[in-house]
Protein backbone atom coordinates (compact mmCIF):
# COMPACT_ATOMS: atom_id res chain seq x y z
CA UNK A 1 0.00 0.00 0.00
CA UNK A 2 1.56 3.58 -0.72
CA UNK A 3 1.47 6.47 1.35
CA UNK A 4 -1.41 8.21 -0.50
CA UNK A 5 -3.35 4.96 -0.49
CA UNK A 6 -2.80 4.93 3.42
CA UNK A 7 -3.63 8.51 4.00
CA UNK A 8 -7.08 8.57 2.10
CA UNK A 9 -8.12 5.39 3.93
CA UNK A 10 -7.78 7.68 7.46
CA UNK A 11 -9.29 10.15 5.92
CA UNK A 12 -12.17 7.85 4.40
CA UNK A 13 -12.66 6.35 8.13
CA UNK A 14 -11.99 9.16 9.86
CA UNK A 15 -9.76 6.75 11.98
CA UNK A 16 -5.75 5.65 12.14
CA UNK A 17 -5.62 3.48 14.50
CA UNK A 18 -4.17 -0.16 14.39
CA UNK A 19 -5.59 -3.02 16.27
CA UNK A 20 -2.86 -5.74 17.48
CA UNK A 21 -3.53 -9.06 17.50
CA UNK A 22 -1.75 -10.65 20.34
CA UNK A 23 -3.83 -13.51 20.30
CA UNK A 24 -2.89 -15.64 23.35
CA UNK A 25 -4.50 -18.87 22.74
CA UNK A 26 -4.45 -18.36 26.76
CA UNK A 27 -6.20 -15.40 26.83
CA UNK A 28 -9.11 -15.89 24.49
CA UNK A 29 -12.67 -16.72 25.18
CA UNK A 30 -13.07 -20.46 26.50
CA UNK A 31 -15.90 -21.01 24.10
CA UNK A 32 -13.52 -20.62 20.85
CA UNK A 33 -11.63 -23.46 21.95
CA UNK A 34 -14.09 -26.13 20.26
CA UNK A 35 -13.24 -24.61 16.87
CA UNK A 36 -10.45 -26.41 14.64
CA UNK A 37 -8.60 -23.17 14.88
CA UNK A 38 -8.96 -21.37 17.86
CA UNK A 39 -7.00 -18.47 17.32
CA UNK A 40 -7.76 -17.67 13.90
CA UNK A 41 -11.66 -18.03 15.11
CA UNK A 42 -10.83 -15.23 17.40
CA UNK A 43 -8.85 -13.17 14.98
CA UNK A 44 -11.82 -13.68 12.24
CA UNK A 45 -14.80 -12.43 14.86
CA UNK A 46 -12.47 -9.10 16.07
CA UNK A 47 -11.22 -8.29 12.54
CA UNK A 48 -15.47 -8.50 10.90
CA UNK A 49 -16.49 -6.43 14.60
CA UNK A 50 -13.85 -3.59 14.12
CA UNK A 51 -12.40 -3.69 10.31
CA UNK A 52 -14.75 -0.34 9.84
CA UNK A 53 -13.29 1.32 12.45
CA UNK A 54 -9.28 0.69 12.02
CA UNK A 55 -7.37 1.21 9.31
CA UNK A 56 -4.61 -1.85 10.37
CA UNK A 57 -4.07 -4.77 12.01
CA UNK A 58 -1.08 -6.08 13.57
CA UNK A 59 -0.24 -9.43 14.20
CA UNK A 60 2.27 -10.16 16.97
CA UNK A 61 4.38 -12.75 15.50
CA UNK A 62 5.65 -14.06 18.86
CA UNK A 63 2.01 -15.29 19.61
CA UNK A 64 1.67 -17.33 16.77
CA UNK A 65 5.21 -18.71 16.80
CA UNK A 66 4.63 -20.13 20.62
CA UNK A 67 1.96 -22.08 19.39
CA UNK A 68 4.45 -24.00 16.99
CA UNK A 69 3.15 -24.98 13.32
CA UNK A 70 -0.23 -24.85 14.17
CA UNK A 71 0.17 -20.82 15.22
CA UNK A 72 1.80 -20.82 11.69
CA UNK A 73 -1.64 -21.51 10.00
CA UNK A 74 -3.11 -19.81 12.32
CA UNK A 75 -1.25 -16.34 10.92
CA UNK A 76 -1.96 -17.67 7.35
CA UNK A 77 -5.43 -17.70 7.06
CA UNK A 78 -5.44 -14.41 9.51
CA UNK A 79 -3.89 -13.00 6.89
CA UNK A 80 -5.13 -14.55 3.70
CA UNK A 81 -8.56 -13.57 5.36
CA UNK A 82 -7.79 -9.98 5.47
CA UNK A 83 -6.60 -9.73 2.24
CA UNK A 84 -9.51 -11.59 0.80
CA UNK A 85 -12.09 -9.87 2.65
CA UNK A 86 -10.38 -6.11 3.46
CA UNK A 87 -8.37 -5.83 0.68
CA UNK A 88 -8.13 -1.89 1.94
CA UNK A 89 -6.69 -2.91 5.18
CA UNK A 90 -2.70 -1.91 6.45
CA UNK A 91 -1.05 -5.29 7.38
CA UNK A 92 1.64 -5.24 9.62
CA UNK A 93 3.88 -8.27 10.61
CA UNK A 94 5.42 -7.25 14.35
CA UNK A 95 8.22 -9.44 14.30
CA UNK A 96 11.25 -6.93 15.04
CA UNK A 97 13.29 -8.88 12.85
CA UNK A 98 16.75 -7.66 11.61
CA UNK A 99 20.23 -10.01 10.17
CA UNK A 100 23.03 -9.58 8.30
CA UNK A 101 21.96 -9.06 4.63
CA UNK A 102 21.35 -12.61 3.39
CA UNK A 103 18.89 -13.18 6.49
CA UNK A 104 17.19 -10.50 6.21
CA UNK A 105 16.63 -11.04 2.72
CA UNK A 106 14.95 -14.50 3.30
CA UNK A 107 12.79 -12.46 6.09
CA UNK A 108 11.60 -9.96 3.93
CA UNK A 109 10.63 -12.68 1.27
CA UNK A 110 8.54 -14.36 4.13
CA UNK A 111 6.61 -11.72 5.64
CA UNK A 112 6.18 -8.90 2.57
CA UNK A 113 6.42 -10.72 -0.99
CA UNK A 114 2.98 -11.36 -2.24
CA UNK A 115 3.48 -14.58 -4.00
CA UNK A 116 6.20 -16.44 -1.76
CA UNK A 117 5.35 -14.90 1.49
CA UNK A 118 2.76 -13.80 3.63
CA UNK A 119 2.23 -10.58 1.70
CA UNK A 120 1.94 -8.51 4.41
CA UNK A 121 2.06 -4.17 4.24
CA UNK A 122 4.84 -3.77 6.29
CA UNK A 123 6.95 -5.40 9.05
CA UNK A 124 8.68 -4.01 11.87
CA UNK A 125 12.76 -4.25 12.17
CA UNK A 126 15.02 -3.84 15.08
CA UNK A 127 18.27 -1.44 14.01
CA UNK A 128 20.65 -2.71 16.02
CA UNK A 129 22.88 -4.51 13.08
CA UNK A 130 22.99 -1.23 11.18
CA UNK A 131 22.49 -0.97 7.20
CA UNK A 132 22.48 -4.29 5.30
CA UNK A 133 20.23 -5.40 8.02
CA UNK A 134 17.20 -3.03 7.06
CA UNK A 135 17.72 -2.22 2.66
CA UNK A 136 16.49 -5.61 2.30
CA UNK A 137 12.74 -4.81 3.81
CA UNK A 138 13.35 -1.96 1.47
CA UNK A 139 13.34 -3.72 -1.55
CA UNK A 140 9.73 -4.56 -2.53
CA UNK A 141 7.50 -2.03 -4.10
CA UNK A 142 4.40 -0.75 -2.10
CA UNK A 143 5.74 -2.24 1.10
CA UNK A 144 7.18 -0.81 4.36
CA UNK A 145 9.92 -1.32 7.27
CA UNK A 146 9.10 0.04 10.44
CA UNK A 147 12.24 0.49 12.39
CA UNK A 148 12.19 0.73 16.15
CA UNK A 149 13.42 3.79 17.34
CA UNK A 150 12.29 4.59 20.90
CA UNK A 151 10.15 1.56 22.26
CA UNK A 152 7.25 1.56 25.19
CA UNK A 153 8.53 -0.47 27.18
CA UNK A 154 10.91 0.21 30.42
CA UNK A 155 14.25 -0.91 28.71
CA UNK A 156 13.94 1.45 26.23
CA UNK A 157 16.02 3.70 28.57
CA UNK A 158 19.07 0.79 28.84
CA UNK A 159 20.35 1.85 25.19
CA UNK A 160 18.20 3.67 23.30
CA UNK A 161 17.95 7.14 25.85
CA UNK A 162 21.96 6.94 26.21
CA UNK A 163 23.99 10.16 24.56
CA UNK A 164 26.25 9.80 22.37
CA UNK A 165 29.08 11.62 21.83
CA UNK A 166 27.74 14.02 19.53
CA UNK A 167 25.24 14.91 21.62
CA UNK A 168 22.54 12.82 19.91
CA UNK A 169 20.42 10.03 21.75
CA UNK A 170 21.15 6.90 19.93
CA UNK A 171 17.57 6.70 18.93
CA UNK A 172 17.63 10.24 17.29
CA UNK A 173 20.71 8.78 15.30
CA UNK A 174 18.77 5.28 14.67
CA UNK A 175 15.81 8.15 12.96
CA UNK A 176 18.22 10.02 11.35
CA UNK A 177 20.59 7.56 9.94
CA UNK A 178 17.69 5.03 9.01
CA UNK A 179 15.59 7.44 7.23
CA UNK A 180 18.48 8.08 4.98
CA UNK A 181 18.46 4.36 4.03
CA UNK A 182 14.63 4.99 2.37
CA UNK A 183 12.47 7.64 2.23
CA UNK A 184 8.74 8.59 3.93
CA UNK A 185 6.86 6.30 1.42
CA UNK A 186 8.77 3.12 2.42
CA UNK A 187 9.90 3.64 5.73
CA UNK A 188 7.86 3.80 9.46
CA UNK A 189 9.30 4.18 12.44
CA UNK A 190 7.86 2.61 16.10
CA UNK A 191 7.36 5.61 18.68
CA UNK A 192 5.76 4.00 21.87
CA UNK A 193 2.75 6.14 23.31
CA UNK A 194 4.56 6.32 26.90
CA UNK A 195 6.98 8.76 25.50
CA UNK A 196 4.82 11.47 24.37
CA UNK A 197 6.61 14.29 24.99
CA UNK A 198 9.40 13.26 22.96
CA UNK A 199 7.35 13.12 19.95
CA UNK A 200 7.98 17.06 19.31
CA UNK A 201 11.90 16.70 18.97
CA UNK A 202 10.59 13.73 17.32
CA UNK A 203 9.03 15.37 14.39
CA UNK A 204 12.11 17.91 14.19
CA UNK A 205 14.14 14.98 12.97
CA UNK A 206 11.56 13.33 10.66
CA UNK A 207 8.67 16.00 10.18
CA UNK A 208 7.09 13.85 7.60
CA UNK A 209 7.22 10.10 8.30
CA UNK A 210 4.45 7.95 9.59
CA UNK A 211 4.99 6.81 13.25
CA UNK A 212 3.68 3.50 14.55
CA UNK A 213 2.77 4.17 17.95
CA UNK A 214 2.24 1.25 20.76
CA UNK A 215 1.39 1.12 24.38
CA UNK A 216 -1.43 3.29 24.69
CA UNK A 217 -4.23 1.01 26.50
CA UNK A 218 -2.50 -1.50 28.61
CA UNK A 219 0.64 0.02 28.80
CA UNK A 220 -0.79 3.24 30.02
CA UNK A 221 0.03 5.83 26.97
CA UNK A 222 -2.49 8.83 26.64
CA UNK A 223 -3.92 9.03 23.40
CA UNK A 224 -4.79 12.60 23.23
CA UNK A 225 -0.66 13.42 23.94
CA UNK A 226 0.08 11.29 21.07
CA UNK A 227 -2.03 13.09 18.68
CA UNK A 228 -0.64 16.56 20.36
CA UNK A 229 2.90 15.76 19.97
CA UNK A 230 2.73 13.33 16.72
CA UNK A 231 0.14 14.85 14.12
CA UNK A 232 1.50 15.98 10.98
CA UNK A 233 -0.51 17.52 8.19
CA UNK A 234 -0.79 13.69 6.37
CA UNK A 235 -1.94 12.78 10.01
CA UNK A 236 1.55 11.06 10.02
CA UNK A 237 0.38 8.28 12.97
CA UNK A 238 -1.01 5.01 13.34
CA UNK A 239 -1.65 4.19 16.92
CA UNK A 240 -1.75 1.01 17.73
CA UNK A 241 -4.01 -0.94 20.44
CA UNK A 242 -4.22 -4.86 21.39
CA UNK A 243 -4.97 -6.07 24.60
CA UNK A 244 -7.62 -3.34 25.99
CA UNK A 245 -9.38 -3.81 22.75
CA UNK A 246 -9.23 -7.54 21.78
CA UNK A 247 -9.70 -8.93 25.26
CA UNK A 248 -12.08 -6.36 26.43
CA UNK A 249 -13.90 -8.99 27.57
CA UNK A 250 -13.78 -13.13 27.37
CA UNK A 251 -17.43 -13.83 27.09
CA UNK A 252 -19.45 -14.80 24.07
CA UNK A 253 -19.85 -11.04 23.20
CA UNK A 254 -16.36 -10.32 23.02
CA UNK A 255 -16.27 -9.06 19.74
CA UNK A 256 -19.09 -6.93 20.24
CA UNK A 257 -16.88 -5.17 23.70
CA UNK A 258 -13.67 -5.14 20.99
CA UNK A 259 -15.93 -3.14 19.09
CA UNK A 260 -16.91 -0.37 21.71
CA UNK A 261 -13.61 -0.31 22.73
CA UNK A 262 -12.51 0.62 18.99
CA UNK A 263 -15.42 2.98 18.66
CA UNK A 264 -14.14 5.07 21.65
CA UNK A 265 -10.97 5.35 20.38
CA UNK A 266 -12.07 6.17 16.64
CA UNK A 267 -14.71 8.49 18.06
CA UNK A 268 -11.54 10.33 19.88
CA UNK A 269 -9.49 10.34 16.24
CA UNK A 270 -12.12 11.68 14.54
CA UNK A 271 -12.65 14.86 16.65
CA UNK A 272 -8.77 15.47 15.98
CA UNK A 273 -10.03 14.37 12.46
CA UNK A 274 -12.38 17.33 11.45
CA UNK A 275 -9.79 19.75 13.06
CA UNK A 276 -7.19 19.28 10.43
CA UNK B 1 22.92 -27.49 28.58
CA UNK B 2 25.12 -26.54 31.14
CA UNK B 3 28.32 -24.57 30.99
CA UNK B 4 30.18 -27.08 32.76
CA UNK B 5 28.32 -29.83 30.00
CA UNK B 6 29.09 -27.47 27.30
CA UNK B 7 33.18 -27.39 27.95
CA UNK B 8 33.22 -31.24 28.44
CA UNK B 9 31.90 -31.71 25.35
CA UNK B 10 34.43 -29.18 23.85
CA UNK B 11 37.12 -31.06 25.56
CA UNK B 12 36.45 -34.50 24.08
CA UNK B 13 35.43 -33.56 21.06
CA UNK B 14 38.30 -31.58 20.55
CA UNK B 15 36.15 -28.93 18.68
CA UNK B 16 34.20 -25.50 19.41
CA UNK B 17 32.53 -25.55 16.17
CA UNK B 18 29.30 -24.57 15.20
CA UNK B 19 27.43 -25.43 12.33
CA UNK B 20 24.87 -23.05 11.03
CA UNK B 21 22.35 -24.74 9.48
CA UNK B 22 21.00 -21.49 6.44
CA UNK B 23 19.79 -24.29 4.69
CA UNK B 24 18.50 -22.53 1.59
CA UNK B 25 15.90 -24.48 -0.59
CA UNK B 26 17.20 -22.91 -3.90
CA UNK B 27 20.76 -23.71 -2.84
CA UNK B 28 21.16 -27.34 -1.72
CA UNK B 29 21.56 -30.06 -4.21
CA UNK B 30 18.99 -30.59 -6.52
CA UNK B 31 18.85 -34.42 -6.24
CA UNK B 32 16.79 -33.18 -2.59
CA UNK B 33 14.01 -31.76 -4.24
CA UNK B 34 12.61 -35.01 -4.90
CA UNK B 35 12.55 -36.44 -1.18
CA UNK B 36 9.39 -35.59 0.85
CA UNK B 37 11.20 -32.39 2.58
CA UNK B 38 14.30 -31.69 0.87
CA UNK B 39 15.37 -28.90 3.82
CA UNK B 40 15.10 -31.60 6.57
CA UNK B 41 16.67 -34.49 4.45
CA UNK B 42 19.54 -31.62 3.73
CA UNK B 43 19.78 -31.00 7.57
CA UNK B 44 20.11 -34.62 8.41
CA UNK B 45 22.51 -35.51 6.45
CA UNK B 46 24.97 -32.83 7.16
CA UNK B 47 24.50 -33.14 10.58
CA UNK B 48 25.25 -36.97 10.33
CA UNK B 49 28.38 -36.54 8.15
CA UNK B 50 29.39 -33.38 11.01
CA UNK B 51 28.39 -34.27 14.54
CA UNK B 52 31.52 -35.70 15.69
CA UNK B 53 33.26 -32.73 14.26
CA UNK B 54 31.25 -29.71 16.19
CA UNK B 55 29.74 -28.84 19.29
CA UNK B 56 26.35 -27.59 18.05
CA UNK B 57 24.34 -26.31 15.43
CA UNK B 58 22.47 -23.21 14.55
CA UNK B 59 19.38 -22.94 12.35
CA UNK B 60 19.06 -19.93 11.11
CA UNK B 61 15.40 -18.99 11.24
CA UNK B 62 14.96 -16.62 8.13
CA UNK B 63 15.60 -19.55 5.62
CA UNK B 64 12.60 -21.89 7.73
CA UNK B 65 10.67 -18.92 8.19
CA UNK B 66 10.57 -17.53 4.04
CA UNK B 67 9.58 -21.42 3.52
CA UNK B 68 6.08 -20.75 5.48
CA UNK B 69 4.64 -23.58 7.26
CA UNK B 70 6.35 -26.26 4.99
CA UNK B 71 9.67 -24.51 6.53
CA UNK B 72 8.42 -24.78 9.97
CA UNK B 73 7.79 -28.34 9.66
CA UNK B 74 11.94 -28.87 8.79
CA UNK B 75 12.78 -27.03 11.46
CA UNK B 76 10.74 -29.10 13.72
CA UNK B 77 11.94 -32.26 12.30
CA UNK B 78 15.92 -30.74 12.43
CA UNK B 79 15.21 -30.03 16.17
CA UNK B 80 13.36 -33.25 17.36
CA UNK B 81 16.19 -35.27 14.81
CA UNK B 82 18.76 -33.20 16.67
CA UNK B 83 17.45 -34.06 20.47
CA UNK B 84 16.29 -37.48 19.92
CA UNK B 85 20.11 -38.71 18.25
CA UNK B 86 22.46 -36.18 19.26
CA UNK B 87 21.65 -35.09 22.91
CA UNK B 88 25.17 -33.72 23.35
CA UNK B 89 24.68 -31.13 20.49
CA UNK B 90 23.87 -27.48 21.75
CA UNK B 91 21.23 -25.97 19.83
CA UNK B 92 21.35 -22.77 18.98
CA UNK B 93 18.37 -21.05 17.41
CA UNK B 94 19.65 -17.99 15.44
CA UNK B 95 16.47 -15.62 15.89
CA UNK B 96 17.81 -12.59 16.82
CA UNK B 97 14.06 -11.78 18.72
CA UNK B 98 13.65 -9.14 21.31
CA UNK B 99 10.34 -7.40 22.19
CA UNK B 100 8.27 -6.22 25.08
CA UNK B 101 8.64 -8.52 28.39
CA UNK B 102 5.08 -9.92 27.78
CA UNK B 103 6.36 -11.35 24.47
CA UNK B 104 9.57 -11.76 24.77
CA UNK B 105 7.83 -14.70 27.14
CA UNK B 106 6.47 -15.86 24.09
CA UNK B 107 9.41 -15.95 22.10
CA UNK B 108 11.23 -17.47 24.66
CA UNK B 109 8.74 -20.48 25.64
CA UNK B 110 8.57 -20.98 21.71
CA UNK B 111 12.01 -21.31 21.19
CA UNK B 112 13.45 -22.72 24.36
CA UNK B 113 10.61 -24.67 26.57
CA UNK B 114 11.17 -28.33 25.88
CA UNK B 115 7.59 -29.10 26.48
CA UNK B 116 5.84 -26.30 25.06
CA UNK B 117 8.25 -25.35 22.20
CA UNK B 118 11.19 -26.47 19.94
CA UNK B 119 13.47 -27.06 22.70
CA UNK B 120 16.58 -25.39 21.76
CA UNK B 121 19.15 -24.88 24.25
CA UNK B 122 20.25 -20.93 23.03
CA UNK B 123 18.55 -18.00 21.21
CA UNK B 124 19.83 -15.46 19.75
CA UNK B 125 18.73 -12.24 21.53
CA UNK B 126 18.78 -8.35 19.95
CA UNK B 127 19.90 -6.19 22.69
CA UNK B 128 18.26 -2.85 21.79
CA UNK B 129 14.82 -2.86 23.69
CA UNK B 130 16.54 -3.10 26.83
CA UNK B 131 16.15 -5.18 30.02
CA UNK B 132 12.55 -6.74 29.46
CA UNK B 133 13.56 -7.51 26.16
CA UNK B 134 16.56 -9.84 27.17
CA UNK B 135 15.26 -10.84 30.56
CA UNK B 136 12.66 -13.47 29.67
CA UNK B 137 15.15 -15.53 27.62
CA UNK B 138 16.81 -16.26 31.28
CA UNK B 139 14.58 -17.76 32.74
CA UNK B 140 14.77 -21.51 31.54
CA UNK B 141 17.27 -23.23 33.97
CA UNK B 142 20.04 -24.88 31.69
CA UNK B 143 18.95 -22.25 28.45
CA UNK B 144 21.02 -19.77 27.16
CA UNK B 145 20.22 -16.02 25.73
CA UNK B 146 22.96 -14.96 23.16
CA UNK B 147 22.85 -11.38 22.76
CA UNK B 148 24.04 -9.25 19.69
CA UNK B 149 27.00 -7.14 20.70
CA UNK B 150 29.50 -6.64 17.57
CA UNK B 151 28.50 -8.34 14.47
CA UNK B 152 30.07 -9.48 11.48
CA UNK B 153 28.50 -7.35 8.81
CA UNK B 154 29.54 -3.86 7.38
CA UNK B 155 26.06 -2.48 9.41
CA UNK B 156 27.77 -3.07 12.52
CA UNK B 157 29.43 0.15 12.15
CA UNK B 158 26.11 2.80 12.00
CA UNK B 159 25.40 2.06 15.61
CA UNK B 160 27.60 -0.62 17.45
CA UNK B 161 30.44 1.52 17.17
CA UNK B 162 28.84 4.64 18.22
CA UNK B 163 30.72 5.97 21.18
CA UNK B 164 28.59 7.26 24.27
CA UNK B 165 29.54 10.20 26.10
CA UNK B 166 30.43 7.96 29.13
CA UNK B 167 33.42 7.02 26.26
CA UNK B 168 32.44 3.72 25.76
CA UNK B 169 31.48 2.11 22.19
CA UNK B 170 27.42 1.01 22.17
CA UNK B 171 28.70 -2.49 21.64
CA UNK B 172 30.52 -2.23 24.71
CA UNK B 173 27.86 -0.70 27.15
CA UNK B 174 25.47 -3.56 25.81
CA UNK B 175 28.20 -5.94 27.14
CA UNK B 176 28.34 -4.33 30.19
CA UNK B 177 24.53 -3.73 30.84
CA UNK B 178 23.15 -7.07 29.49
CA UNK B 179 26.30 -9.24 31.12
CA UNK B 180 24.61 -7.53 34.87
CA UNK B 181 21.33 -8.92 34.03
CA UNK B 182 22.27 -12.40 33.75
CA UNK B 183 25.52 -14.87 34.44
CA UNK B 184 27.70 -16.81 32.53
CA UNK B 185 26.01 -19.45 32.80
CA UNK B 186 22.88 -18.43 31.10
CA UNK B 187 24.18 -15.44 29.04
CA UNK B 188 26.51 -15.83 25.72
CA UNK B 189 27.30 -12.94 23.61
CA UNK B 190 28.03 -12.55 19.74
CA UNK B 191 30.99 -10.90 18.54
CA UNK B 192 31.65 -11.62 14.71
CA UNK B 193 34.92 -13.19 13.59
CA UNK B 194 35.44 -9.91 11.03
CA UNK B 195 36.06 -8.05 14.01
CA UNK B 196 38.88 -10.08 15.94
CA UNK B 197 41.52 -7.30 16.82
CA UNK B 198 38.36 -6.39 19.07
CA UNK B 199 38.44 -9.30 20.87
CA UNK B 200 41.43 -8.24 23.31
CA UNK B 201 39.19 -5.68 24.45
CA UNK B 202 35.69 -7.20 24.98
CA UNK B 203 37.79 -10.01 26.84
CA UNK B 204 38.60 -7.43 29.74
CA UNK B 205 35.05 -6.53 30.06
CA UNK B 206 33.62 -10.06 29.73
CA UNK B 207 36.15 -12.13 30.46
CA UNK B 208 33.81 -15.25 31.40
CA UNK B 209 30.90 -15.41 28.96
CA UNK B 210 30.86 -17.77 26.09
CA UNK B 211 31.22 -16.09 22.89
CA UNK B 212 29.76 -16.97 19.47
CA UNK B 213 31.74 -16.08 16.54
CA UNK B 214 29.92 -16.34 13.13
CA UNK B 215 31.73 -14.94 10.14
CA UNK B 216 34.43 -17.30 9.78
CA UNK B 217 34.39 -18.84 6.06
CA UNK B 218 32.31 -16.77 3.64
CA UNK B 219 32.20 -13.57 5.58
CA UNK B 220 36.36 -13.28 5.68
CA UNK B 221 37.22 -13.98 9.37
CA UNK B 222 40.02 -15.57 10.40
CA UNK B 223 40.00 -18.64 12.80
CA UNK B 224 43.41 -18.02 13.79
CA UNK B 225 42.81 -14.28 14.67
CA UNK B 226 39.41 -15.15 16.90
CA UNK B 227 41.34 -17.74 18.71
CA UNK B 228 44.49 -15.91 19.40
CA UNK B 229 42.51 -12.86 21.04
CA UNK B 230 39.56 -14.88 22.21
CA UNK B 231 39.98 -17.99 23.73
CA UNK B 232 39.58 -17.97 27.56
CA UNK B 233 40.62 -20.68 30.24
CA UNK B 234 37.40 -22.77 29.38
CA UNK B 235 37.92 -22.30 25.48
CA UNK B 236 34.85 -19.67 25.91
CA UNK B 237 34.06 -19.38 22.37
CA UNK B 238 31.87 -21.29 19.70
CA UNK B 239 33.21 -20.29 16.28
CA UNK B 240 30.40 -20.90 13.44
CA UNK B 241 30.77 -21.37 10.25
CA UNK B 242 27.37 -21.73 7.93
CA UNK B 243 27.63 -21.54 4.32
CA UNK B 244 31.66 -22.42 3.54
CA UNK B 245 30.64 -26.02 4.94
CA UNK B 246 27.25 -26.88 3.73
CA UNK B 247 27.28 -25.39 0.51
CA UNK B 248 30.89 -27.25 0.07
CA UNK B 249 29.38 -29.03 -2.76
CA UNK B 250 25.73 -28.81 -4.43
CA UNK B 251 26.43 -32.70 -5.96
CA UNK B 252 25.58 -35.98 -4.41
CA UNK B 253 28.56 -36.26 -2.24
CA UNK B 254 27.70 -32.59 -0.69
CA UNK B 255 27.47 -34.39 2.75
CA UNK B 256 31.21 -35.18 2.57
CA UNK B 257 32.68 -32.48 1.29
CA UNK B 258 30.90 -30.31 4.34
CA UNK B 259 32.88 -33.01 6.80
CA UNK B 260 36.06 -32.54 4.75
CA UNK B 261 35.45 -28.70 5.59
CA UNK B 262 33.88 -28.91 8.85
CA UNK B 263 37.20 -31.67 9.63
CA UNK B 264 39.87 -28.61 8.53
CA UNK B 265 38.52 -26.28 11.11
CA UNK B 266 38.38 -28.87 13.74
CA UNK B 267 41.84 -30.17 13.01
CA UNK B 268 42.60 -26.78 13.65
CA UNK B 269 41.12 -25.60 16.59
CA UNK B 270 42.57 -29.43 18.08
CA UNK B 271 45.69 -27.81 17.71
CA UNK B 272 44.70 -24.82 20.02
CA UNK B 273 42.85 -26.78 22.23
CA UNK B 274 46.09 -29.55 22.49
CA UNK B 275 48.50 -26.63 23.77
CA UNK B 276 45.59 -25.54 26.95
Amino acid sequence: MTKDELISEIRRKQSFLCIGLDSDIEKIPVHLLKSDDPVFEFNKQIIDATSHLCIAYKPNLAFYESQGIKGWQSLSKTIDYLRNNYPEIFTIADAKRGDIGNTSLQYAKAFLDDKKGFGFDAITVAPYMGSDSVKPFLQYAGKWAIVLALTSNKGAEDFQLQILENNRKLFEEVLRTTASWGSNDNTMFVVGATQAPMLAEIRKIIPDHFLLVPGIGAQGGSLAEVIRYGLNSDVGLIINASRSIIYASDNEGFADEARKEAEEIQQEMKTFIDKM
